[in-house]
């Protein structure tokens, strides 16, 4: 029987399936510190949620929004914006024949630059931090979406 | 020419497929339900969709947001939140080896959990009906994360 | 050593990967457009956005919504919910021997649709041009889904 690492190079599509399940885990860590966020600040959505921290009138000026709370909801959909379609991007990319040197430099950077604009929005930092960690991560994107198309999307 | 299934388990792949399409599925009918009680509660959020309803004024009027409408979207987007991370995840998964039996009694629980989820975000149920399908969604997703990181993502 | 090539299909691959990344392009490009209408309509959800363009009452008058930024980010939400789904739908419906014809044919109706939905939103047309959009992008999505489930998710 063929085992897949003869086939593809399992160097490159374990570097790829470490660093997706990185910021899969970063990027799922947003519900539960929203769930957590509504609850200490008394922010919720649905009225079904607030009854549990006061009743008739109290549990009715539960349900409002709170400035961290919606931070972090942007925050978390920022994610869904990038790193979705860099886990699609990357996953094409690591059937290129690409060297794992090159690949890992992706991966690696790509990580970095989301973990830092995670940082950067949770405190926040002073602009360009957020800004610069969203460009770096939307740059590596683009360079593999760049290198996939001059090789023709050439897979292995 | 070698056949997919003399490398993969396609017992494991046919398993992930079709819970993949499932939960894909239904979340899905999200946006015709949202476009549906758009129109039945009138509440656009485009000028260009409420006008179809009403002219001048009343389609301004029309441009308003309906709690129910936005209980429906916010659905959607924890779908997208929850649903994606384990499509990639358990994809990851379905190359590590793991037994059709213990896979399959993943894939189950958590469409089942976000089948559960969706009836209790939509009727609604009392909580902790809905926390209980999110947090059974979440614990499947990251039991399938702690055995992808236990073996080393020794894929197949 | 077995090449890619031999197992898989590779004509309707390079077909999916090739619209694959259209679509993600056009979607990722959401976020820089959402980013310079911002800047351009002084509209910031982020106080430290904001001082950037004002100092003091300046900034905080720019913590406010645009109608014309608001569209855009619901034309981005709205690839999320239609395209991420299309693209796991069309990556495993490439594996079930599907004539590169066909493929060809859904993958190409989907991109075309999508962006027809984009310039629909952004303009705006008229409805029902973005709704045409929206639905031509769903319908061949579940035509996708429907050849899946006839095949009984029998992958090559």
């Amino acid at each position: 029987m063929t085992k897949l690492h003869e086939i593809v190079d399992m160097s490159v599509m374990k570097a790829y399936t470490f660093h997706a399940v990185i910021v899969i885990i970063k990027m799922m860590l947003m519900s539960p510190l929203t769930g957590y966020l509504r609850m200490k600040n008394r922010a919720f959505a649905n009225p079904e949620d607030a009854v549990a921290f006061g009743k008739g009138e109290a549990a009715q000026k539960y349900l409002r929004t709170d400035p961290y709370v919606e931070r972090v909801r942007r925050l978390h959909r920022n994610d869904l914006e990038n790193i979705i379609p860099y886990l699609f991007i990357a996953f094409f990319y690591s059937f290129t024949g690409v060297s794992e040197t090159t690949a890992l430099m992706h991966f690696r950077i790509f990580t970095a630059a989301r973990l830092f604009h995670t940082i950067a929005y949770l405190l926040p930092l002073p602009q360009p931090s957020r800004g610069l960690g969203f460009g770096v991560g939307i740059a590596v994107t683009f360079s593999m979406i760049f290198q996939l198309m001059w090789n023709g999307l050439d897979l292995l």
